[in-house]
Parts: C-alpha cells; structure tokens; sequence
C-alpha cells in the first residue's frame, strides 16, 4: 500500500532538518539509532529505508497551515514528535520484553537493554534540544507543550504495565490508559505547528481536539490488532499478543468487564501463569462474545467521524489531507480472521 | 558522619518545593519515587528517611549566592539537579543490574525493570518542567544547560556500557566517559544557580570549571571505591565490584594499559567469562602494582585543589561551604584494605 501523499512530502520536508541533527548524538548512540529508525542494519551498513510513515510530522506541519503559518516554521515540532515517538517505541519494546517491531528484531535485541535506552532517552532530549535552538515564546510554549506529552506518556505507559497484573481494570480506566499513552501524542503532533507559528488558541486547542480523537482511534485500532491481528500487519507480533501478555487494552477490558460465564471465564484464563494455543482461541471467542471486537471498532470509527467534524472549522485547503490522516485510523482494513479482512464482514 | 550544616540548609530550603512538585506525579509513579528517594517503604509506609545527601541542590543553591543573587531562585535548578542525578541512579541501576544502593534493594528489582524507567524519565521530565513554570530567559537558559548535561551523561553512560566489551580503552576515553557522566552534572549543578539569577558569564563559566573539577573528583573516589571499597562505604556493594562487571573505570584502565606482564594479565583475567574470588584478588593486586590507585587518588586530590584554587576567585562568604562540598570527592577515608582507611597509609 503506497503511503499517501501528505506522508512522502512530510517526510521530504523534515529529512534533512533531521538528519542534521542526529549529527550531534555520538557514534554509540547513534548507531542504535540508525538501526531502530530502519535506515541501517546492526553493522551499520546503510538498507533500504523503511521504518516510519511519519504520521505524526506530518500532521505536525499541517498544524501550522490550519493555523494559517508557514510550515517551515513547525519543522522542529514535526522533528521533536517524530523522535518522542520513537523514543517510546524504544523503550516500550524494552518494557514489553518485544522481539520484533517493523518486521526486523527491535534495538534492544540487537544492543542491549542499556544501550536502548540510553539511545530512546537521548534521541527524546535531542528534540527538545531542537525546540530550543530558539528561544522565542512560540518555540518555549511548543516546549512545554512537550514537556506535557511526555509527563502523559509516561502516565499511560506505567498504567498499561500496572494494568498486567490486574484483571478489574474498568473501561473507564483502560481509557484513561489510551488516552494518555497514545492519544497524548497526537494531540501533541496536531497542535505543535499551531503553537509554533503563534496560532489563536481556539485553534490551538480545536486541533489538539481533533488529534486526540485520531489518537483514540489509532489506538483503539492496534488493540484490536494486538488481539485478533496476524504478521505482517502487525509488524511481526503473532495473534493474540496482548492477551498472552495480559494487556489491559479496550477489547480485553471489555471482555473482562462482560457480566455472567463469559466474563468469569475470561477472568479465570488471565489468572493461569501460562496460556496454550486453546485458551488463547477460547479467550479471543470470549472477547467477541463479550463484544470487544465490535466494541472498540465502534470507539475506532466514531473518534475518526468526530475527528472529520472538527476539521470542518478549520481552513478548506487543509481538510483533505488531515481527513486522509484521520482515516488510517479506521479498523476497517485490519484482518481479524485468516484470510478475511474485517471490512468484509460489514460495518 | 554528620552531614556538612550546608547540607542540612540546601535539603531544608528546597524541600517544601520538592515535595510540591512530585505532587504532581501519578500515584503509581509516585510510589516508585518515593521508594527510590528513601522516603517510604515498598508498601508506601513512611520510613526514616535517608536517601541523597543533597550535595547538588546545594552545590546549585550557592551557586546563585556565589553569582550575588538569592539563592531562592535558584530553587528550580536544585530540584532540577537533583531529580537528573536520580533519574541517573534508577536507570544506571536498571541497566548495571544493581540490586543495592543505599543499602536497599534497588527500585527495579523492586517493582520491576518497566517501572523503574518509566518513573525515572518521569523525573527528569518533572524537572524540565519546574524549570520551564516561568517562561523567563534566564529559565529558559537554565533548561538548555539541564538539556546539554542530560545529553554529556547519556553519552558517558553509553560509553560506560561499551567499554564493558572491550579491553584496550585508554586513559584518554576513561577520562571523557568520567568527565562525561559525571563531572556534567557537577558542573550544571555548580552553575545553574548562577544561571537562573543572570550572573555574569565569566562567573557561570568559572563556576562550571569548579564544578567539572569536584565531578572528576567524585567520580574518581567513586571509582576507587568500585574496587577497594568494602560496604557499607560502597552502599553494599562487595569489594571488586567494577572488576567484575568489566568496568572501564579509571583505576582499571590504568592497568589495563599497563605495559608488561602486568597489564597482560590484567587483560587476559579480564577475557575470563568468569572470576573467581582468586582472579578478583589478584586483579586487584594487579591494578595496584600498575599504580592504579595511586593514579586515581591524585587525579582525585588534584582536582580538589584545582576546585579550591578556582573558588578564590569569588565572593569570601562562599569560599567555606564551596570547599566543604569540594573536599567531599577527596579520597582520603576510602577504605582500601580491610580495617585500613586509605588515608593512614600516608598522602
């Protein structure tokens, strides 16, 4: 599937801004870099590029159009999103103990724990760093506003591992989780240009509405992949890898949360130490019949519709391209049975 | 041992603002901190508290004394350093696989490695973000030296880590990791302070060169200690604790360079997948006949007299305590042998 438009020009817009700054990180650092963003393999040999769809610079540069700014102007936000993303991908596959992320074993694998995170931790500070190579108020403002991503991040990512050792996380809190380890980010992403061109706060604050829609929606859709999605669109994670990793992810929660046997049973499999191959297809039919499945589709698809409302207040020009972004958060495409994608099974 | 009254005055100053700040931490953050700061047991029971000695906030506080303003502005930056130093601490922790500091368990094995990283970069997060509460340029300033220092430790951290796989690291690369992991936070601890009170550039510097000295000092006792030290000197380390763990330290590198059969042994032991408390021994005795305790503790005891010697430069009223905290990196009272502190053996 060819990346959109917006996707290659973003990329384009913010490469070599980039790349001049990853010059600053040492060769140590660098390297595992390199490797983790998919532009070298472990002996440093360049591959071909693959890694990032740099959605969130993307919609970072068009958050300074919608407030009526120069692009340019929100490079180092695109810049600074693109390396906290990856900063938590990073740490997050240390976390989770993940073997593979893009289809290659993740940096971690390869270097060492210390050395990834070492290299997550440098390549967050490496773009605040970049934020403030001015000191104007609109470059301090977008700082702080990352300041705050980061504090939310952290929020969700240490709520998604208190979470594994509980099986009563509410909706409720398995939203709060979604909304701050992920959702945080987008917002982040769809405000950023907006703040860094000076933009009036009501837009400001209508695009870091619309990017926490997406984000819930982004989310809501890799937990569904995390349940029923299978390699390659899962970048490598067999079926049911949350489940087997006791998450506590929307459609698992649902699932839980589901009164009378099916929910007792789905409780009692999360509670063994260990799942075969059957409680795992036994605990996934659970889930659907609790209707996680339909659930966090629902969730998936009524956070994009909301997101495609809230453009409607902005500049025409950019409707489309932010709708084009919104929309790859629709669940509609993920393949939930071998061989049927999940659109075809009606919407 | 008493701590130095500048001790007792920094940690009193800067508290009420300290624990006002981590307020603002999830609980489920907050519970790794507080267990980590020694504050509160594994269950959240308040214990007597021991943890930092707070020489940084109080090497930042008189730093804006020593640049001729308040020391209350410097307040940010206290906490800012000394949430950085423990931010270091939780993740050196994780990745040496450390089980003791303080005399505790350490908090990853403790609550585990994830939420030991995610509360850690939850504290240097909190730090920037105290710093950036006012949006003034001497703030401002204050956070682009807290981001160039995070960015010199990660790179002596991943230069420590490296030097773990290799056997020929110089004299020279040991100096840049030391200087780089440690003697950076020194430095933005010992000029922040003047910083965030606008003092004169020329001060800032002279107070940051002080501060790299006392770093090398400290991380040069430190290293001894890595290797003679017996607990509880050590926080419970054992004696040849950074032998074991292939450590490119400053006294072990000044044996692995040594000529002769000295520093072959020294390598050859050092290739071994595995010491026994033999090889310990006589490695140690190695890096001593190679003169590595004696070079260490001069670089140690020299860069407490160029610390000493850079102070006579500022206000008199700062002179006492600068060089009460100073004298801390001297080597003299680390323990050597058993039951011989290392400064009875004469200087």
């Amino acid at each position: 599937m060819a990346a959109p438009n917006v996707l290659t020009e973003a990329k384009n817009t913010i490469m070599p801004a980039m790349t001049a700054a990853l010059e600053r990180l040492s060769p140590e650092i660098r390297r595992v870099i390199d490797y983790h963003m998919g532009w070298r393999d472990v002996d440093g040999r360049p591959v071909e590029r693959r890694g990032s769809k740099s959605i969130r610079p993307a919609l970072a540069l068009l958050s300074a159009q919608a407030a009526g700014g120069d692009p340019q102007e929100a490079v180092p936000g695109a810049i600074a999103v693109e390396f906290i993303n990856n900063w938590a991908f990073l740490i997050d596959d240390v976390m989770d103990g993940d073997s593979f992320r893009r289809q290659r074993e993740t940096a971690w694998v390869v270097f060492g724990e210390g050395q990834a995170i070492c290299a997550s931790a440098a390549l967050l500070n490496l773009g605040q760093q970049i934020l403030l190579e001015s000191a104007s108020p609109n470059r301090v403002a977008a700082l702080t506003l990352v300041l705050q991503t980061v504090e939310r991040m952290l929020v969700g990512q240490t709520l998604d591992m208190t979470f594994e050792e509980r099986s009563d996380v509410s909706i409720d809190e398995s939203l709060v989780m979604t909304r701050s380890k992920t959702a945080s980010l987008m917002r982040c992403a769809c405000s950023i240009g907006a703040v860094l061109v000076g933009g009036p706060p009501a837009t400001i604050d209508l695009l870091g509405e619309f990017g926490e829609c997406v984000g819930v929606a982004f989310q809501a859709r890799d937990d569904i992949l995390g349940v029923w999605g299978f390699p390659p669109q899962t970048g490598g994670r067999p079926r049911g890898f949350d489940v087997r990793a006791r998450k506590g992810t929307l459609p698992i929660v649902v699932g839980l949360q589901a009164g009378g046997t099916v929910g007792a049973e789905l409780r009692t499999l999360r509670d063994k130490p260990e799942l075969t191959d059957d409680d795992l297809d036994h605990s996934i039919r659970l889930i659907e019949q609790a209707g996680g499945l339909a659930w966090t589709r629902d969730l998936a698809r009524n956070s994009v519709d909301r997101a495609l409302k809230l453009i409607r207040e902005l500049p025409e020009e950019i409707h489309s391209p932010l709708a084009t972004l919104a929309a790859l958060g629709q669940p509609d495409d993920v393949q939930t049975e071998p061989g049927h994608a999940a659109s075809s099974t009606g919407r």
